[in-house]
């Protein structure tokens, strides 16, 4: 007796791990979906006052979805290259945790762990990212973001020393005033943050003439600072735009190129 | 008999329809006055508590002003080269739209529905750009954005996904909370968009020392991210400004051009 | 007998109107702290609660001042090359202004008009530009600003009509809601600029699922928009900032030069 | 007898001062340790209602640090090569007030002021600086915003005065509501900063319909400017990345350079 189609092992294979057929893509559509509802039905039950009915459709539904999955996860297993390499590598840790915590309920009743597990299932929604051909562009930019990676940490590092100053110094002067928001240096440092980064709250806000006074400064500071780490990937996405050949240099070491080249001879980047 | 000026089909034609005549310019002017006046009455009378004067005047001016509209929808229909093509076209549906509603009060008592109809007559205000010869400059804007549009849809998608991520988070840490403003996970994305984007209402602020730890990272990632698009789009622009042939490429295709080539021999686009 | 040096014409106008001597530039700075010194009173003064002999001392110091800024208008007015052309000129008409309220007391009793004409002794500390050498730089950064004038002005059309279309949608969105803070139109498209500009006040603020998904979508899109403008003058000042003839192009017309050239053939600008 | 290796001058300084030998780095991470967990415990001690076992746990850990940094200090001292030039080095002062605080509480009993002294203790954490090789990232950074500092104290300028006198008009409009909260100019110009840098705490908010108006023109205008400063440091920024040679400009002082040169023939800078 012949193996079902179905069954046999190549023929899943290309089907589940292959996006590049036509029966991989379906396939990744359908998961791409069923992990959406799946999040949905997550938002929805997180509401607090549900009517009965609903409560009881989406348990349902999700208890069907965790059945899905499941398949899904023994299917993968069972046709991947290498069993044990797909169960440990990353991908295949994220499909366990997103099958497990229905089961876990009868062991484990602590709705609020049973939240961050069931979150968990997220991480797959990045499955999506393998139906659209966007990745050319997003490669770029991550590629103009990971150049000036040590430019922005630097940023960083000046912006945690600066916010940390400034909390410390408003909680000196603020934590003087009857009822001040202002409880201690951890809650000043979270309010210059707020304040740097222009979003600004306004359940903390400074009282005193002098607190308002270097409220305005930070303010202002962080006006201008905020365009910096935009001019930085400004300048490294500009270079990153540029035709590598043209500029001479090898757009990942900097190494210089001669024109006909389309390697470059020092770290073999293709050009 | 001779028929009178304003009712031979070709001059009412020039009037209503041309932008470049003397008389069809200030035709157009007096339009977008009557569009605005038509907009500064709708704001007017959705203010609450009005004296019974003011809402007498407004409903008289706006029965005078659907009249005239009424009037030149009509003047449209007949000089139009095709009845049909013009009822049928965008500002053929906008222009009736715009007439419509106080016809239909009589038929649909309800306030609600009228107010989304009459907000139509709004997108007729599209006509002032008709006025200026901005259009030029908009034109290079658009094609700058359009150009680096696949680029931002990557970023978008990404930001997406982060706010997602970080207000289920967020909802894990400070749901339990007595009286939390983080109430479901939906209002914890609500919550993660507010804070990312750095406008902050504040309406739902973190109140837990880790909530608090969370948020500061998102508003310092949101404070450099901001700059991301900017950095896409500002590169974009300035290859648009750029002479291309100087650049010795195709603005449309990036095909390679000679010095004197007036179009692209490639796709054809004027240099 | 000998007229003073003090007031013969000649020196008096060297020391006003000159300031690259440096008996003028002292002038400027006694004149420019003097200003300051009013401004300050003017702030001090607003504040409700005041001790009763601060209020006569402010107004004492004020008197003073007045006094000064009178015995300066004389001054400019007798040593001016043409008496009337200062009078008239625009710095002229400011200077009378900085002068006159007091004296207008006796006449007008209304504070609140007093406090307005007072507002305008602000515009003197314009004067304060004359005592820099930075002028080279703002010129530049005007320039650069001037040059993309018109783009900013396609821009802001574009987010006026934005934000109208965003208010007029959520007033129908949220004005269903009890006690909703959205009560007119008008503060509608108010809510909307404080949004999209990510101010993000939190006086105003959507309570429907509806109206938080459509805030969300314009925070999003103001996080995105407000990088354009960026763009835009970043673009045109790399164009300012590098060597206009290394660039073969005028910076004014953008008309092709020659190497050699130092100013352009076409409009006569200096390179 | 032979003195024991760390009482060596020479050692103990390349240990101290020395952050390239590898006892010195070490020496440098647990000093930076030691400097950060003396700041928790200043974080942690503010915070108002603590437990007494805590409180205590915290002022022996306090104590012990204290021993730790005064023989640090006093180790300084004995090794420097010239003791006065140490003692009154800015580094010396820092080091010197790091370790003062405690005892003096014996004789100032203020909290208040301890508070600050102790503050002082943090600017030792940017020895962290030495830690990292980000130094020629952050030099390049600093060097961009130091060569666009003229523009940015321009745009400083302008934005104050802009500030100044959009906040007076805002007081003239919003002063005569009753419970305003533009209670004086001063809060005003507070107001208008908020405003205009995006912030928005939403503490103080315009009520009337043309402070309103106001407000809106003040956040587009925020919303615009904020790019300016992003625009004129990333002009900067890749004047800065591009190869100087490349541009035929010295970097530093922008004299011609020649394409073989190593240094500037102009002011000695390294190209």
């Amino acid at each position: 007796m012949k193996c079902p189609l179905w069954l046999q092992k190549e023929y899943l294979r290309s089907v589940i791990f292959d996006d590049e057929t036509p029966a991989g893509r379906r396939f990744d559509i359908v998961l791409t979906i069923a992990i959406a509802v799946s999040l949905i039905i997550l938002f929805v039950e997180s509401i607090p006052a549900l009517p009965l009915w609903l409560k009881i459709s989406l348990g349902a539904l999700e208890a069907l979805l965790t059945v899905v999955f499941t398949i899904e996860y023994l299917a993968r297993l069972y046709c991947a290259e290498s069993r044990r390499g797909y169960a440990l590598s990353g991908w295949g840790i994220i499909d366990l945790l997103a099958v497990l915590p229905p089961y876990l309920t009868y062991f484990l009743p602590g709705a609020r762990y049973m939240l961050i597990l069931r979150s968990i299932r997220f991480i797959r929604i990045f499955r999506i990212f393998r139906l659209f051909s966007f990745l050319n562009e997003g490669e770029m930019l991550l590629k103009a973001i990971g150049r000036s990676l040590h430019k922005i940490a630097v940023y960083f590092l000046f912006v945690l020393v600066l916010v940390i100053c400034l909390g410390t110094l408003m909680f000196i002067i603020e934590s003087g005033e009857p009822d001040s928001a202002f409880k201690d240096i951890g809650t000043s440092i979270y309010w210059a943050i707020t304040t740097l980064s222009t979003v600004g709250y306004g359940d903390i806000t400074p009282v005193t003439t002098v607190g308002r006074f270097l409220s305005s400064f930070i303010m202002l500071l962080g006006y201008t600072l905020i365009a910096v780490p935009g001019g930085i990937v400004t300048a490294s996405f500009i270079d990153t735009t540029n035709d590598p050949v043209r500029n001479g240099r090898c757009p990942r070491c900097d190494a210089k190129v001669r024109k006909g080249d389309k390697f470059c001879s020092q770290c073999g980047e293709k050009l």
